[in-house]
């Protein structure tokens, strides 16, 4: 990889993490460049014209090009290495896990860390609160569904390590922050602890 | 490809048809089996453990592997097709708007035409009827952000369609029946016009 890479971040959202895991499991450099989303960082217009027009960290800057959305910017860090698996069907699972995670984890784990840690229970408005128990219910369905899948298997996808495990791993490592119990999910917890003890991880700054 | 190709769908799902149009703009032969998930075909006890433990539509059956999410499912039949570009960078930045489209824009556009057209407005739980607001004011959003990207530029990414322009037309063609206005976007309708003259073009059943 010859273009410099920088990261656009705010170093406590998971989505942001990701990047930077993937990046150091590979040995890449990458430049981190911080935002405070809570004092609307990316809602400025310098960077909706040059950084993402969608307002939202993060962003891997690839030389003068950008890419948003997390799992996508670990594709284009991880793509022919170690982290996405040799077979056809199997890198499309890895995606499969990929999507799993945008689509029922993120907006239910990860928006109640947000929304009790980062807002506040006293500040949310009306509809966030009406919110609160189907992205409980929601957010456990998607633990519990995690922890049947990793029951008697190491990794999400194939016999190692891959995309789907790093962008599950970061929201799920938080998980306790939005009042999930991980205590529930034994294989969840095991997988944690894999993940941990992967060479060249590093942990999260806050 | 080899192996046969079952998609498990329920015909009215732009999810399914994603997958349904990205096989036949390649020329695959593709199976379609059909449930109903108003009836709750996909919550049988045989469905969850054989097909998909998710509980949802689309599957694609590859032999006697499955595989859910939608966009996954394309990947694994464009992969290295010209459905995918080329270049390592377009190819993160396909997935990119996969990913928008997944977090951005099915949850609002796609959800909004479910609850008016299947739903009825007036069999809403009140945590449904509280959310419309966000989520057509969020569906917009997308509608904007697109008829931008789109302003000036043919495709997603790159000079030629990509499996982008695949996951994004399933759900805005759609988008009348959920309620938004599709004149307000002439970029996007063109766009439209552009997926419906693709070689191999075939419409959605419903």
């Amino acid at each position: 990889m010859t273009d410099k890479l920088v990261l656009h971040e705010d170093p406590r959202s998971g989505n942001c993490y990701k990047i930077q895991l993937t990046a150091a499991l590979l040995g890449l450099p990458l430049e981190r460049r911080q935002y405070d989303i809570m004092r609307g960082d990316t809602r400025t217009p310098e960077f909706l014209s040059k950084v993402n027009s969608n307002g939202r960290i993060p962003v891997l800057q690839v030389g003068e090009r950008f890419l948003p959305e997390s799992n996508a910017a670990c594709w284009y860090l991880g793509e022919s290495t170690h982290l996405v698996p040799d077979s056809r069907f199997e890198r499309a699972d890895m995606l499969r896990w990929m999507f799993f995670e945008q689509y029922n984890h993120e907006p239910n784990i990860a928006t109640l860390r947000f929304w009790l840690v980062y807002l506040g229970q006293g500040n949310l408005s009306p509809q966030q609160r009406e919110q609160i128990m189907g992205k409980r219910a929601a957010g456990e369905a998607a633990l519990k569904l995690m922890d049947e899948h990793l029951t008697g298997r190491e990794w999400f996808v194939g016999a190692s390590a891959s995309l789907a495990d790093i962008a599950l791993f970061a929201y799920t490592h938080l998980a306790e922050a939005g009042g999930f119990s991980l205590g529930d999910h034994p294989a969840v917890c095991r997988w944690l602890d894999r993940v941990r003890k992967l060479p060249g991880f590093v942990a999260m700054d806050t």
